[in-house]
């Protein structure tokens, strides 16, 4: 298969990347380098050593797998994007590639406006050149279960079949996002719902949990394969920011009472995932979505599992109450559908305190390259 | 009151500016012009030969009324917005300063996106500006009903009660809009939804049926005061454009079979039904939502009232079922509920054959503008 991957620089693209090559198929990448100047900008950096992108590819060659291409540009760059994909014709069309974080969507007007229209542009002009250049190709969205919100009924798979007042229909589960980026991904899904209606287009949204882990079967022991892993408050999600807390050897930051409950995901899992949308192709006319998580966890639950898993690997681990810099419900129902993905043949990777130990064991190679002053939020919500 | 009113130079923003100042209150009209730079662009003119900002502004204060004051610029220049905002200080925010045209949305791709960053901007910013400068004005915002589609239940006023595997939860009405421009409002609805959730904001979604008439109290009879008249196929909704071809003696061109349903209103009551969302305000923190339109009528029933007030009026009128440009449900169930604006008191107009022939009458007088070049559609959704 021909196989696009937008943002493919980033925490998953890379590996998803890898993922593909090395199952034979033409992969090529493209990324605007975009996380990396928000962590110029920022005044932070990835735990883990990345290479450039030139230095990564040959890394990759060297292994003796198909290479993986790469071309660097900006998707709300219309005249880049049309070309990407007239030239390429790609089969899949695996979209990593927008502004991932909720608190960086926050910090002020400009964060706010840059984060939707860069992803809303990017999305739309991908989504009218496969209109116009490639309109047998598959596009495999990647959303956010936070597009939801915590309604206090079960979250389906995308759509739910309301009765009212006597009569029925089938329509979009309605969402409640919890910031600017969270919108973003529903203003991106309203409109590929949309060109699915009206041109057919085929397309897979893939809601996705929180990700977690440090590294894939592709990439694992060849450090010049590493992918980034973020720490800090604006990039770094729960259990890969307690981890790096943990081996810092300082408190797990705890926003509120800790009782949030979301949707997780192992790394490898979304390699896979992303792999069976792909080989799965939808009918088009109507966009297809998959929450892609395996688990719910509490905050506090992670915690006393990084509690644990720490002590068994001779860490003393605390935990400290952080005034919550987000408005959200800390208790609320949660119980997301989760099977689509299931019955197409993922067999989940469950969280549990050796595979926390993995990820404290690779923290711990890169301890040195901490800096503890990343990680109290300082994006507040207010 | 002090009234902001963005948009001030369209076909309602301009006779809205009016109605708020003969009533006494302080409105400052804030507009970029992007609607007459629109009709420059497409080649096409209002109906109605309309005056300069400066013109109007003159004649306004000759009738003795309250003077309208004006600034112009663009919602997307944040140091513009802010500067309106934090300088005049508004009571009530009426937001009618958006690409209004679904049509135009649907051009290309670069209409498409300019659509969507124009809208989605603009109101980001002045959600911004009413955080920071204005934290107790009300946002009176103009949706659609075009908003919902044409779903098989009824559709409620923003919200719906769900009860789903035996839990039960109030949530957005989930929607499945029918353009880019659509698209841009239902982001917009999203976008102000959250601002009040997390910054308790004021704020009114008016999601407007479509609009008929050519004058308002305030206006009639004073040509200097004409607001814009649009009928080509762009900016000319269905009841005006066909007044005008039965004026003009062409066609009256009813798309597909003509069994698309949709909420209508008089202008005069758009003008009320503004100034009831301004008058009650609400409570912050949740977006109250009203459903702007008084009945329902398909495109085929529009066509034959125009053709009978037309016969009465003197007019031989035909129809020509013309290729639906657009991809829409012609066959469908509509039955939105909008009780909430007539519980505050609004006495509807309703549409009849007298009103038409008013509407037809007004027409003839500026008969020699029409320009049939611009009736037939242009833009397609294929």
């Amino acid at each position: 298969m021909k196989i696009l991957v937008l943002g493919a620089d980033g925490y998953l693209g890379w590996p998803q990347c890898c993922y593909f090559a090395k199952r034979g198929h033409d992969v090529l990448g493209v990324d605007n380098f975009a996380r990396r100047n928000f962590h110029t900008e920022l005044g932070a950096d990835s735990l883990t050593p990345i290479q450039s992108m030139e230095k990564r590819q040959r890394a990759w060659e060297a292994t003796g797998n198909k290479p993986i291409q790469f071309r660097r540009g900006d998707l709300c760059d219309w005249g880049f994007t049309e070309d990407v994909i007239a030239t390429f014709k790609p089969d899949a069309i695996v979209h990593y590639g927008e502004q991932p974080s909720a608190p960086y969507s926050m910090i002020d007007r400009e964060h706010c406006v840059f984060s939707q229209v860069n992803n809303v542009v990017g999305n739309l002009n991908v989504l009218w050149a496969m209109k116009m250049h490639a309109p047998g190709a598959h596009l495999v969205k990647l959303g956010t279960m936070g597009e939801y919100g915590t309604p206090n009924i079960d979250i389906e798979e995308g759509y739910i079949e309301i009765e009212h007042k006597g009569r029925k229909d089938t329509l979009p589960f309605p969402k409640t996002p919890g910031s600017f980026y969270h919108l973003s991904k529903v203003h991106d899904s309203n409109n590929i719902m949309f060109a699915c209606r009206m041109w057919g287009i085929k397309a897979t949204d893939l809601n996705q949990g929180i990700v977690y882990g440090i590294e894939t079967d592709e990439i694992a022991g060849n450090e010049a394969l590493n992918t980034r892993f973020d720490y800090n408050s604006f990039f770094g999600t729960a259990l890969n920011r307690f981890c790096t807390q943990a081996v810092a050897g300082i408190p797990l930051t705890v926003y509120g009472n800790g009782s949030q409950t979301r949707g997780y995901l192992n790394i490898r899992d979304t390699m896979r995932c992303v792999e069976l949308a792909c080989e799965n192709t939808p009918e088009g006319g109507k966009m297809r979505v998959f929450n892609q998580m395996t688990e719910c966890f509490s905050i506090k639950q992670l915690a006393e599992l990084v509690q644990k898993a720490g002590a068994e690997f001779g860490l003393k681990v605390d935990v400290q109450a952080v005034d919550n810099p987000r408005i959200e419900a800390e208790d609320h129902y949660f119980n997301p559908v989760h099977t689509a993905l299931e019955s197409l043949g993922l067999t989940p990777t469950h969280l549990n305190d050796e595979l926390v130990r993995t990820v404290l064991g690779t923290i711990q190679k890169y301890k040195d390259r901490i800096d503890t002053d990343q990680v109290m939020p300082r994006a507040t919500w207010k």
